[in-house]
């Protein structure tokens, strides 16, 4: 049996909180994880406060195989996610050579001034590994198992993608989505007992409202296809023996 | 000066984590909470496990002045957030009287049959008192601080609605938003002055990327008119002086 691969998410990020700017970060990580095998077990939406972000890294990183952070690496006083990460790792933040010269550069061929808020961009924990950012320039890092990129979507997406290459993958979780037309109270007892009977996969029932009308997607998960059929027969059955919804 | 009023909310779904449903909930909270002078300080998304509930509940109930959960509380085998809100608070999830007489009456006039599953929907832990929910039938609850709540969006809302008159509400943060036509590198430095400047306030910078071209949300945050007219003026004179964005 093929490992399983665990994952968590932190997103940093004071405007999340507030309602100010709505997360686009977590449903893209989940789709990617899922699409590569990896079990997205736990999502954290933190402050940014150092006393928010450094217990959250370490309660994650402890329990699953990787962290991913979102948000809180640019070149602002707000920006606190690098020291933040090197406190949760007991390891200096300081300025990364190659970062570094890589944003001097930059700035150079631009004629535009080096200032110490950009050279903020350049600092990560000692011993971190660069994240490419192919949309602006300021790096992600990694360190042990954790993965720190921006917020901004569009580059956090281009950073993931660079990331994932590097990434452990699982068996990936297959799984097979069956609508009902009957609410969870017409089903909940015999999709129960498929669950019993089924214990190798995990069957959801995600309930959906609609123009005053309940409906509801099951769906069946499993890591090997045959128990993905079995177990997904009988939810199929289960259904058709419903009849048609009433109007 | 009014109290600190805190909240953090658990979303209980495999589906959020899967990717397979967008979550519609965090949003929505940290809007009504922000309306009404209460800090959002944290967000967990748990799988629907007892194992990753319990402590979340716990971690946070003993945190904040409240805990909202979205989701799980269905007729269906996953829907386990009664048990293992029950279990947080080491009382017994047992049938409450109310809810099971609403639900009985409701089927028997309709002539559907209550079933096992059906009767899930009235357990809660010993001590919990009613959220209404208009919109379906089975009523959330709550108990101490923590309130439980379905995680189908347009019912999630209905519950907050009858929760919200029922909260302490806090000195509502006051918020000024100032547009400025240049990236973080630009403002860093300046900015970082004027947040130190000002203590009392919270100044974020949010970095947008559009069509290639940066650009970023500052937002001052503070409980006093005067506080933020202060520290806002500042922040407009920085973005002003720096000129009209380079084309």
């Amino acid at each position: 049996m093929a490992e399983i691969i665990t994952a968590a998410m932190i997103v940093i990020g004071d405007e999340i909180l507030s309602g100010r700017t709505k997360d686009r970060n977590i449903g893209h990580l989940a789709d990617v994880m899922s699409a590569i095998g990896i079990d997205l077990k736990e999502v954290r939406i933190v402050a940014d406060e150092e006393d928010d972000i450094v217990p959250a890294v370490n309660a994650l990183r402890a329990r699953y195989t990787y962290v991913f952070t979102t948000g809180g690496i640019g070149p602002t006083h707000d920006d606190i996610t690098a020291d933040s990460v090197s406190k949760a790792f007991g390891v200096p933040c300081e300025y990364d050579d190659r970062a570094y010269a890589m944003l001097e550069a930059h700035y150079a061929t631009r004629g535009i001034e080096f200032t110490e808020a950009r050279m903020r961009m350049a600092r990560m924990p000692r011993g971190a590994d660069h994240i490419d950012n192919p949309v602006s320039l300021a790096p992600g890092f990694r360190i042990g198992n954790v993965h720190v990129m921006a917020g901004v979507p569009a580059i956090f997406q281009a950073m993931l993608d660079n990331v994932v290459p590097t990434l452990k993958t699982g068996q990936k979780l297959l799984s097979a989505a069956i609508h009902c037309p009957f609410g969870e109270g017409v089903i909940g007892g015999p999709l129960g007992e498929i669950q019993k009977a089924h214990p190798d996969t995990i069957i959801g029932s995600y309930p959906k409202y609609l123009d005053g009308a309940f409906w509801t997607e099951l769906v069946v998960r499993a890591r090997t296809q045959e128990t993905l059929d079995a177990a997904a027969a009988e939810v199929r059955a289960m259904v058709e023996a419903l009849g048609p919804a009433k109007p």
